[in-house]
């Protein structure tokens, strides 16, 4: 009787072992296939809009198409029955659950509206591309394959990740980012081994298609002594941080409310946004804050940027993406938290490079509410010496930025003051 | 009326905005206390106990006084009214609310039964004291200054991460340890600024104590290439660490039962437990079993283990922790990965520090279900050169250890291969 029990455990152990481990060999596989075509297709992508940007730059009469290229791009939207597309937020509906369909032709719809907004000078990131075309291609694949719902969802996660990976050359936190996004306090970790491999796949992709990672490393090698008054600092570095993001988040929300309530038709609406946008460009007399703006976040670390350098992204940045271009909001945001942070530091009598890497890692933190994945994109752009600083900055301003977030479909699922499950969606 | 919906919108947020900067400024004031007094106390501790471990290497005759030391131990639990204490599972169960009470007298209690276990041989940790006694005290102090429950159970966390922090030197990981470990698949992320603060705080206070932490860091600067037969040699590794990690929570689970079935009388059995151990010790012939071993951590370093040395340190701590002795069984999983990595190095042809490092957080990602603590203490104990390889490893780890804990009372929230909600109790 009691061997028979032994024995009986044992094989219960071996097929909990056989599921597992089943698991482990499918994934693999599917990271493989997942990583390599999304990584490919993410790296043309790159390099498209790597020289769409160098074509404007050398043609900057081209921006006065922007206009124009709106047309063309809610046009797409309209003949392929998109027009109601919700962008990234359909993703983390769909991985969330509360809509089942992923059109598979979302994927290249995004990234031609996308290149053809960097092609034109309109403000705006390219990750909301990624993510999204990472997810639907992940998602097709799943279809594809006959995979069950979980499994498909577990392939939009790891979609995201391969594209997520290949645009930003950092592997680990692209892995992260779509498994803690979705529902911040809720960890997908059953997509821990598909995000962690696809996204190394398609990194090292990107390496070696010759991609050029807007942000690329800036090591943070030598940092101020931090236990004592810089400590102190970077608390109110992470407040103004937290105020900005929010600040970001809730200008998104309020432009968009407000230009689809002044002009209800798409193609006035995304036309008289390009033509702000040239206007804005002309009055300011700058192309800094047309395109991504790499060479200004780079410059971030250099040198100390004007105070109002981030007020002018967020304003172009609103106009654009609001208007009816597409593109991505993380890395205006970045943009926005490197240059605030970079203002900041004379202020605060800190070195320029520290509090623009704060800038960034504290605004991608207060409007992604996704600390995890700040902390880890800190050191894979940063390196590991700021580390105290970042993580003070990052749980600071996770907590400071409350209920904002980039995403509407994002959902707090547990509270930021209290130990409790609260499920809210975010504020708009 | 338009203006009326602006201002009041306007008032909505300033409310919100002073009560997340309420809790900003009351965490930070807690975090003071809490990593203060527990930083202190948690170094007295560390420094007791290295004490311990120094004057036992020098009076090696001691260790023959095991048995005697377990009666101690027994006895001091019983008249405290402590005897069916359930250590690190009791805290799991507070900060989940499943049990509501959490008595103060635990704190000198575990810190004396530790001290005692070390200072006569016992082969075990000494952060399930840790964990323990921050918990204790953090939630007691919650209960003085007449907190709310939410309150209380984050205090609780913060203890433990105060804890933890002066003991491993770890502040980053030993924040977020508390917040992953207790359900497995939600972030407590309400106790993020309180955790990080308490932790920082812990942590300055031990380095200004001069502890010695045990787990020194050791930088793995050099390692091979990760793309291309690495990674899959990564793989191959992670699937041994998930199996001894398996092994080591099974091992233990089945000796306390047995233990417990076998010798009714605790004291009977603790005496038994000591007796054994003192064979063993003279069987072996060597003392690299007794107490928390780190100088053959250090050594894992520097040259391949024999194969067999982590099969006997899970022996020596399954019958030192499950016959009554106190400590944890955190630096034992450290060990038992660091000396089995170690081993396979030459077979897999991988330098022995990447392997040994790789087999820590393998092994404790395994027994702890805690992938992201696992890779940021890898990052805070070897630095940022092996990224790659620990992502793999804790990411296969993480999947294969299956349903298997150190801690009976952890939940799996989360299933580890499906998109779905389980909270699975772990399997003894």
């Amino acid at each position: 009787m009691k061997m028979e029990k032994i024995k009986q455990e044992i094989m219960h152990m071996f097929h909990a072992w056989r599921i597992l481990f089943g698991s482990l060999v499918k994934w693999i596989i599917l990271s493989i296939v997942i990583g390599g075509v999304i990584g490919v297709i993410a790296s043309v992508f790159a390099n498209l809009i790597a020289w769409a940007t160098d074509f404007r730059m050398g043609h900057m009469w081209m921006v006065y198409l922007l206009p124009f290229a709106g047309l063309m791009i809610v046009f797409l939207y309209h003949v392929t029955g998109q027009a109601k597309n919700a962008g990234t937020d359909m993703v983390l509906m769909v991985v969330r659950s509360d809509q089942n369909t992923m059109p598979g032709r979302v994927a290249p719809l995004i990234l031609i509206a996308t290149a053809l907004t960097h092609l034109f000078g309109g403000s705006a990131g390219r990750e909301g591309a990624a993510l999204q075309f990472g997810a639907s291609l992940g998602n097709w694949l799943g279809r594809k394959i006959h995979l069950n719902e979980s499994d498909k969802r577990i392939m939009t996660l790891a979609g995201m990740s391969a594209a997520f990976a290949a645009l930003f050359g950092t592997p680990m936190a692209a892995a992260l980012f779509p498994m803690e996004v979705i529902s911040v306090g809720i960890m997908y970790y059953a997509a821990l081994v598909p995000c962690m491999f696809s996204a190394f796949i398609g990194e090292r992709i990107s390496i070696f298609m010759g991609v050029r990672t807007l942000t690329a490393p800036y090591p943070v090698e030598e940092v101020p002594d931090f236990y004592g008054i810089a400590w102190g600092k970077a608390i109110l570095l992470a407040i103004c941080f937290a105020f900005v993001g929010a600040l970001f988040c809730v200008m998104l929300h309020i432009f968009e409310k407000q230009l689809k309530k002044w002009f209800q038709n798409p193609y006035l609406r995304v036309f008289i946004g390009g033509v702000t946008v040239v206007l804005l460009w002309k009055i300011t007399g700058t192309d800094t804050y047309l395109g991504l703006g790499g060479g200004t976040i780079a410059q971030s670390f250099e040198e100390p940027q004007k105070l109002w350098v981030f007020l002018l992204k967020i304003l172009f940045t609103c106009i654009t993406l609001c208007s009816g271009f597409k593109g991505g909001e993380i890395v205006p945001s970045l943009f926005i938290g490197a240059t605030f942070g970079s203002a900041l530091a004379p202020i605060f009598g800190l070195p320029v490079d520290i509090c623009a890497a704060c800038g960034m890692v504290g605004v991608f933190c207060a409007v992604t509410n996704s600390p995890i994945s700040s902390l880890l994109i800190a050191f894979e752009l940063f390196g590991f010496a700021g580390m105290p600083y970042f993580c003070t900055v990052i749980a600071v301003s996770y907590l400071l930025s409350g209920y904002q977030s980039l995403y509407k479909a994002q959902k707090i699922v547990y509270s930021k003051t209290e130990n409790k499950y609260i499920d809210r969606n975010t504020t708009s």
